[in-house]
């Protein structure tokens, strides 16, 4: 087994690849996979092997400096434009999380910096791709110790997908709050939704709870309403997947929902990001592209038999917008900000 | 295979039978049982080979007919305590739909009418069972007649959980209007959660619409403020299992929280049910008892392999309480009523 580092997402320089937890198998199977080509790489994005808006960011960029690694161009404009055409090719493997065009803007800035030889170019690639991975680790960091004091008072939050150490490099968003209060001594439990079609809350959020020895429930979708109406949490804690300049928010389909039902209930619904997750040339998140998934994936493919009647069509958008007005606040690494103060920490 | 003559619950009254199309195998096999046992029966209701709160109600009332003509007692008290006995047993399968106990309260009338010869009571027994079974027919045709106009200019609803055919013994209730409609020449669409943990939805309201060639999507739960939000459809039909006096509504887990999306959004929320649904014994939704079902119809049941990390620990609440105040209004056989005015029609 490839040695992760206790991460979900490494660079293995020594061996120039790029290591991954495979997410489609847990929680049955703990499968390490050690990529070096782009079409691995965009397979493993694509299918969610690796997920996680922060995690595709990171692992978008360390397969690009692997890519880079292996070029055979002598010419600076000639490896340019191959980066360039692998770094478009990865950023067209799913489209609603920021985090993968903006990982790849920010190998896209060194390309631009007038390296004068290919060697030079290649190391200052590892060196950033090294370096958004570090940071990952120290915004998580950060998001969790920004987070804590909001929960003081709750014995118990919902979440909704997985937003934990599995969707980014290692401490989560959602999540890192949870895991920072434990640290401090504060026992929070957690209702997961078990997040249909894909099942990230079910099979992701608690398995790293459950392994973290943090009080973990999952629940189906349709159950938040009556966790919410009943009281057992005192606040949402959701990741995002991209942010509009005015607050609204994309992740994953039926975060909206929640986030309706939590003003309907007077509960607190926080995002929690890094702060890179903010896409100012959104106004608005009508400006969002929504992926549409594969219909099997509701119909077939977590059972061995078939879920739909023959014929019956199914449809399968994988993220949906919260409107600014519904968000009590963004817990980033910046701290704590509300939807309209967004602008102000640019 | 046994004839239900295109009923869900019938009364095999020839040979004494309780006949139910077994929809725990729907879509893949259609599955007709002959029960003449109360074990049988209750197993049946509890594992929701039959459901839906009103085929309950019917094919609780036929039950108790069959166990009744079975008797061998021969004084009036020794059979009235039999079949009483039978009813509580029958009573205790599930608590929340008001349907069991209503179609149970309705036979006991039959025990209470000073009847002087057991064979008179068995006879009146199973005369009421099927006087039961045809109201629940013509209720539900009723509903479908007093919904349609409602439903002027939808092109498609949303509807949760199954309040079709097969929840009642043949046109359903959330779904009589759209039924009625077509009959009329009306085209409209039905987006269907698929209503975990036991998919109802995609499983048993798929299959009737797809089967009555209407068209019908599938939606995970989740994915329900993505449609409402983006005006896919102009009204949500529900059914329901209680109505309290005020107008607070038990039904299908989740359906509370379609009912805030709806009112988010601007979507009307109707609630189609016999009037028989409304238990006035019960001030407001509180008094509802909510049935908490197995942790493992959220772990393991559809799936072969298990869905959840070992040990962590699932909530399965089977239904929960819409507040009257998100309610357009209830479509019943007895009109269109608003939430305040319940009493009114008592």
């Amino acid at each position: 087994m490839y040695d992760l580092h206790g991460e979900t997402v490494h660079f293995d320089t020594e061996n120039n690849r790029l290591l991954l937890l495979d997410q489609t198998e847990l929680p049955q199977k703990t499968v390490v996979l050690a990529l070096q080509t782009r079409e691995e790489m965009f397979e493993a994005i694509r299918k969610l092997r690796v997920r996680g808006a922060p995690a595709i960011g990171v692992a978008a960029a360390i397969g690009l400096a692997v890519l880079a690694n292996q070029s055979v161009q002598t010419t600076v404009p000639a490896f340019i434009t191959e980066v360039r055409e692998n770094a478009a090719y990865l950023n067209s493997a799913r489209p609603t999380a920021v985090n993968l065009p903006w990982a790849l803007g920010e190998m896209e800035k060194v390309l631009n910096s007038g390296a004068k030889t290919v060697e030079t170019l290649k190391a200052a690639l590892t060196a950033r791709a090294l370096a958004l991975h570090a940071a990952d680790i120290e915004v998580c960091r950060k998001i969790g110790e920004n987070g804590v004091p909001l929960l003081k008072n709750c014995r118990a939050v919902l979440t909704h997908c997985n937003a934990g150490r599995l969707a980014t490099v290692k401490y989560g968003t959602a999540l890192a709050p949870i895991y920072t209060a434990k640290a401090q001594g504060q026992e929070i439990a957690v209702y997961a939704d078990e997040t249909r079609p894909l099942l990230q809350g079910a099979r992701l959020t608690a398995y790293e709870l459950y392994e973290a020895d943090i009080d973990v429930t999952v629940i189906c979708d349709s159950a938040a309403s009556y966790v919410l109406g009943s009281g057992k949490v005192q606040a949402v804690l959701v990741g995002c997947d991209r942010v509009a300049a005015n607050g609204d928010t994309a992740n994953k389909i039926g975060t909206s929902g929640v986030a309706v039902l939590a003003h309907y209930y007077g509960v607190p619904f926080y995002v929690c990001a890094p702060f890179s997750t903010v896409d100012f040339s959104c106004a608005s998140g009508a400006d969002i592209p929504i992926e549409l998934r594969e219909e099997t994936e509701i119909g077939e493919l977590w059972f061995r038999q078939k879920m739909l009647p023959d014929g019956v069509r199914a449809l399968n958008p994988a993220f949906d917008i919260t409107k600014a007005d519904l968000i009590t606040a963004f817990i980033t690494e910046k701290g704590v900000i509300a939807p309209k103060d967004l602008a102000q920490y640019r």
